[in-house]
């Protein structure tokens, strides 16, 4: 699956993925307004106006856009409704083509890390009949509790060919909370990587793997040890514009091939709408411009 | 919550969580077949078996048992139709007056945790409408990402009277991956367990708080020093029966009050009815000598 998402870069000349993280405030008034008029102040109303939006936005960007991300908590907070919104999304978003990234950061053992990964990559049985409840390409996984939190969906990326992203350094304020406490000397994260490659190495598809990591962009100064020990692992790399990096800090987190690293906007493009600077525009024009002018600032340093 | 919780316990003699993590291969083939028969080979099947399975097990133990814990996963992997059984559950369980702890292991940041938050403690708002998505009185949380993706936690434990659970040592065999590597001399996990206390501080309801950690019943020779650092902690415990420990391996866990502590049991009380020890029982019956044998044998440990 690694290599069909590059591909997909390759062509669209965009290591982005757009993260479909609809909150209320996000939504456009008006469909906020068509779904209330219609369902009344109800979860069904979420539900109707997440997808509703969702349509608008991977109408305006699949052309350009080789991936989304949806959020699951986004969707989960609205019951089963918005649950609703978040398969329907998944299923419109592969039917134009673009690679599904679950943002679900899901983390268990056993059999109940099985039951996410059949859920969520694979498929679950009921009788003789096979079903894909929530069916992603890749999945962001929590890495805490070691090796039987990982190995059920390492089965499901080696037998359905699809991928993973493990937390390894995370873009918020607090990620050093554990992640940077030392280790014979060495940060958390720095144990986390080697084993994300080991795992990565079980997983193989060209040359790159389907497991990858997750390093948030607001980290560029450990970007480059960590690179360096996952070569071969591509990183989903959170924290672009709203939470406060930019072009000229992504470079480390690429290989000299210019690949190796997929960045993730949420409401600096879905809600672009809502910046001074696309004034005047619908919220499906807004989010083509903003995605052109990231895809502008990230290729600028990236094959500088 | 904890107040009510040990409130609950107490009246019931029980310091133990009945685990509701409804496997496929758990159900008794009657409620299988009747479901298969009214929905044929489809996801509403499944979630139709779960709920009816539930229904049963919470019908034979809400007057022994404190608390029920369904592990989300379990029904996640049955996508709608699933999740449908797991806000049912929640529901029916609530009627009978138990503590529901629902085991979903989130963590996020930001307002992705705020939503994950409020969809499983908290209100959502739809205009001037407040919702209560996956209404639970506790939920499990994964402590990876440090101090933003607890704090919305704590915001509605204290708002709404909740509590939670987060995950210090966990039980399965691989849980040393991470949480044992040495910082400091120290291991992970008591990194974890100072910051479950402090967080804790924040949260306190008589004489324990809010704030509780997960510890697996399978690592005993850590309870103690666990038990030591975080004196005013619930602790949830998991690995009794199917993965390996007994009453004995609890002790530690408790405080000289009694307290402290709550076991718990799924395989080995739902689907008691598949061992030796009970055949010829129904799987209500089977499951209600499980729990009385349990009691006993963690009582009579405990209270020694």
């Amino acid at each position: 699956m690694i290599a069909h998402l590059i591909e997909q870069i390759q062509k669209k000349q965009a290591p982005i993925v757009v993260g479909l993280d609809p909150m209320w405030e996000f939504v456009p008034e008006p469909i906020r307004q068509a779904a209330l008029e219609a369902h009344g102040e109800s979860l069904e109303a979420a539900g109707a106006a997440l997808w509703e939006y969702n349509r608008g936005l991977i109408d305006a960007l699949w052309e350009l856009a080789p991936a989304v991300k949806p959020q699951i908590a986004m969707y989960e907070q609205f019951g089963l409704p918005g649950l609703e919104a978040y398969v329907k999304t998944i299923a419109y978003a592969r039917e134009k083509g673009m690679v599904i990234i679950g943002d679900i950061k899901r983390g268990d053992i056993g059999s109940t890390s099985a039951a996410y990964a059949k859920g969520h990559l694979g498929r679950v049985r009921i009788g003789r009949s096979l079903y894909r409840p929530f069916p992603a390409d890749f999945v962001t996984l929590n890495p805490y509790m070691g090796d039987d939190a990982i190995r059920p969906f390492l089965e499901e990326c080696q037998a359905e060919d699809k991928g993973v992203f493990i937390l390894c350094k995370t873009s918020n304020p607090s990620s050093g909370d554990f992640q940077d406490q030392l280790v014979e000397g060495q940060p958390l994260y720095d144990r986390v990587a080697d084993k994300i490659r080991a795992w990565g190495e079980e997983c193989m598809d060209g040359e790159y793997s389907n497991v990858g990591a997750v390093v948030g962009a607001t980290y560029p100064q450990m970007a480059e040890e960590l690179r360096r020990r996952m070569p071969r692992t591509y990183i989903l790399v959170p924290g672009y514009g709203a939470q406060g990096a930019s072009g000229k800090d992504l470079r480390a987190f690429f290989n000299s091939d210019g690949l190796g690293a997929i960045v993730n906007s949420s409401r600096g493009i879905i809600a672009a709408y809502q910046q001074k600077a696309y004034a005047g525009m619908d919220y499906q024009e807004a989010a083509r411009a903003a995605f052109l002018a990231m895809r502008e600032d990230i290729n600028s340093h990236i094959r500088a």
